[in-house]
């Protein structure tokens, strides 16, 4: 993804509201070590979690969860997303903004499906910058950067002291994530599985607005043709069903049941919708 | 329950705080979408979480949970509850006003026993409004209805730009909870249990304030009979106790062990006390 | 632990923050009734959860995550920590300031390795007040502390309505922590396990500053030695490592493999570092 053909984006007024999105789990204390780096910078930062359940190295996932969430949020909102794989030479840490939303991570893929998706609803170029690290990094280490880098930037962005253009040096675009995005064919709609949720639903990445222009779609996972519904009592318990889910995306399900390993399928698994 | 027969509650003054209680689990951003939505529309919001593990279809529990947790909250908090079994007929969307606090959910009896106990110590009677959908709902959709109608009336009637009595037209009464309350006979208290925690201890729905009259209770559970204890310590390892827990309720537990199984009981379980 | 040879530190003023720490975890709404009472007595108050997942009786787990924690939030914050295994003589109720922190909990040595960093990196002297209970509790009972005793004092302390000197009389000291300390003797560093990760990594209490006088420090447990480095990236998989974890100590890890059960280790295991 390239933004350097567009024109800036206006400035946003920061809305205070941060929004932390990590593969920490929140048994221990490590997010609550992020949520303090903020306060202690910006007293008066609203946290909100995203989710701290993304599976070690699921940058697909999180990549999912970040695009479908970002957009419920106050204008001007940060997200702070720090999925980070270990890796010999650390991807470049980035600020971009896009869609009057701040988005701050890793350049690993973790944020480019929100970027793009916020690119496109509001029709205004992504502006990117990476961040300085001899200004906002608190330690020297290269690890724990949600900690150490990334939550300073936030609590200096949301507070509104840094501008997102006195950050650092723009940069011309980020690493396109590894969720793929479902795409119209001669055939139909061609997508796949992004993530089996606990209950064994297969939340996939074909968006709802896709499916407008089907009078009577028509889902096909493993040889089986599954109608959409509105609803889980539009069928009989047992009975497969798709439908649109809270992320606005097609869902596969079995009624009172576990789609997933009554299909024997799993994250990556094709859907074609005709 | 019906209000008709009772006179109007003042109005009450937001808080700003709203709690949310559903079946959502936090795993995944469902949890966040809603908060977005809120804080989208009311920036200054407190959101507090009573619990996102609510039991699938487990309006029993839920209802236990809103109505022992809402009463130490700030007068005028907004309490969001939706726990949705998915059903033909979706149950109207209600708002409730009880003992100066607000309540928010479908007419499902999950919102039942908090109002009654709102109604009973506040001596005043509750008010119900059906909320109007086509004022606030964010889709048109059934589906989802926490996010995209629940917490916008949430939002506008904890911000204070709407009041109660602007969300819809009035009701005379909501669903009765199918959470059974513990009632007096000659026999002693007869109870039943709520829910079983994840140490197998027996959570019942005896209020505290029932045994109050009783100089040394007795407890009675599959034909075992036990002693009303302040503490853990006051009995042995392995030994059975009942006391009163955080939710100002009685309940029964074994000493470093699991209740629950070592008597094989689960929910429903009758419970009498002498 | 004695404070009485110390000067007085001054006052601190409140952040408005309020951390909390204990062990009730965030299925039920025991936590949300200790966040009501917090708000309801003060409205603006800002609350983190720091964990809610120490282990049941887990005080040196519990004592350990605070000590590592607090110092990441702003000045005057108020750290809520309630970890309190049943017990025929309750510990006093304590609050304490140390080092521009307030600490509220039951004085059974979960606050003290916090309080000892806190007084030692200040280089102030810590003031501990034991909390009067008739003043603040806000029932008779004996259970249930954090939400009748210590979240009360919690919202008026973080308030700024009462001051530090306030809340009760002057106490000697508090009791030390279980946490053993990591020390330094002629073989080397010798410290222990505090806790087993839900990696299976093995977090020691050997603090990173300890490790800065070896030029190639390694580290010895159950009879193998291994490096230090910097990320997972430096060995490959299957290897093992030692690193400095986001709590600032030696973690002892395998890659992509469980250290813990591949070493037969648990808590209490003992690490040398030469």
């Amino acid at each position: 993804m390239t933004t350097s053909s567009l024109q800036s984006a206006p400035p946003v007024e920061p809305s205070g509201v941060v929004t932390l999105l990590t593969d920490l789990g929140i048994d221990d204390p490590s997010v609550a070590i992020i949520k303090g780096v903020v306060l202690k910078a910006f007293p008066e930062a609203r946290l909100v979690d995203v989710s701290h359940s993304v599976p070690l190295r699921g940058i697909v996932q999180g990549a999912f969860w970040l695009a479908r969430t970002y957009g419920w949020f106050p204008e001007g909102t940060v997200h702070l997303a720090v999925v980070e794989p270990a890796q010999r030479k650390l991807p470049r840490a980035v600020l971009v903004q896009a869609g009057d939303h701040y988005f701050l991570g890793p350049d690993n893929g973790l944020l480019s499906a929100a970027v793009e998706h916020a690119t496109r609803s509001s029709r205004r170029p992504a502006e990117v910058r990476e961040i300085d690290l001899g200004r906002f990094a608190l330690g020297p280490k290269r690890a724990h950067r949600a900690r150490s880098l990334f939550a300073p930037v936030a609590a200096e962005l949301a507070s509104g002291r840094f501008k997102f253009s006195e950050v650092g040096e723009p940069v011309d675009g980020i690493a396109r994530s590894p969720l793929a995005e479902a795409r119209k064919s001669a055939a139909g709609i061609e997508g796949e599985v992004v993530f089996v949720d606990h209950f064994g639903n297969l939340v996939t990445n074909v968006e709802a607005h896709l499916l407008d222009e089907l009078t009577e779609p028509l889902i096909c996972i493993e040889g089986r043709e599954i109608k959409l519904r509105e609803s889980y009592v539009d069928v009989d318990p047992g009975e497969y069903l798709a439908l649109v889910n809270t992320f606005g995306t097609l869902e596969i399900a079995r009624r009172d049941s576990d789609a997933a390993s009554s299909l024997g399928v799993a994250q990556g698994a094709k859907v074609m919708v005709r």
